[in-house]
């Protein structure tokens, strides 16, 4: 699909997809960020990973989320006038942590736009709900989610009255 | 509401809640968490932040799960049996980012049980519903999920048979 003339609202088409990513999962990435946000024992330390259902040291999910986050937000910046457009995420739906996420992994991501809303009350803007997939080295999805996001919508112009004359 | 004997899926009922928190919410965490995850400018910047609907530097969302995260371990740790008897979150719904966080933000939080779900393919675990809630220092809910989370069942005991001698 070819790129939005403009990332307004009225600009976006269902089915519209953006990549993101490469991430690298690194170790004391995910250990730093443990200790501090998720001290459990296996997204901690090694031993203990290996008698969880994990089977070794995992990240967070809540890491895993931060990871996708600031790939985006990457991503976006090579979008221009996406960061002017966006007004950012009211919330998120069905988020799945379908796979645990390893040290050493790389993950990629999809953003597919699924629905687009007008709003009722604020004519300046509308809804999309994206929903975001990382998969990993294997092609394994391991996180999805369905974010809510508001997007400005095109400013009215001066054609209506232009053409009166 | 008193609380549960065991902290197996079928010792929980639903409409039990515990708290957690409180959580301060630092400005120079807000700017590093930011710097890595979600570098947009009302993340990183006051004068930014001040020409957007935040009106001033706020936490990324995702920095606010984190914390939040951090704050109900800290209080698993406080709950005996917990961390051996829950089985980690498959996923959350229903997540909204209700109002900002600021740097100098109190926030507090709970968590509800909202719905126990036995499991049909793996009866050694159940599945549990919590609605979390954190709310700041104004008594105004900033964030809220829904957390699905796999809680092991308690483990069969010898009853059974000791009855038929």
């Amino acid at each position: 699909m070819t790129e939005p003339q403009s990332y307004y609202w009225d600009d976006l088409t269902v089915g519209w997809t953006y990549d993101f990513g490469p991430i690298e999962v690194d170790r004391e990435e995910v250990l730093a960020f443990a200790r501090r946000y998720d001290p459990q024992p296996f997204h901690l330390d090694d031993e203990a990973a290996a008698q969880t259902h994990f089977g070794r040291l995992a990240a967070s999910g809540w890491h895993s989320c931060a990871m996708m986050m600031g790939a985006m937000v990457e991503r976006w910046q090579q979008m221009p006038g996406w960061q002017d457009q966006s007004l950012g995420a009211m919330g998120i739906d069905e988020l799945r942590w379908r796979r645990p996420v390893f040290p050493g992994d790389r993950l990629r991501g999809t953003c597919e736009l699924i629905e687009r809303i007008a709003s009722r009350t604020r004519p300046e803007m509308g809804i999309n709900k994206w929903r975001t997939t990382l998969i990993n080295q294997n092609d394994e999805p391991v996180l999805s989610l369905v974010s809510i996001v508001m997007q400005k919508r095109r400013p009215p112009t001066s054609t209506a009255d232009d053409e009166k004359y």
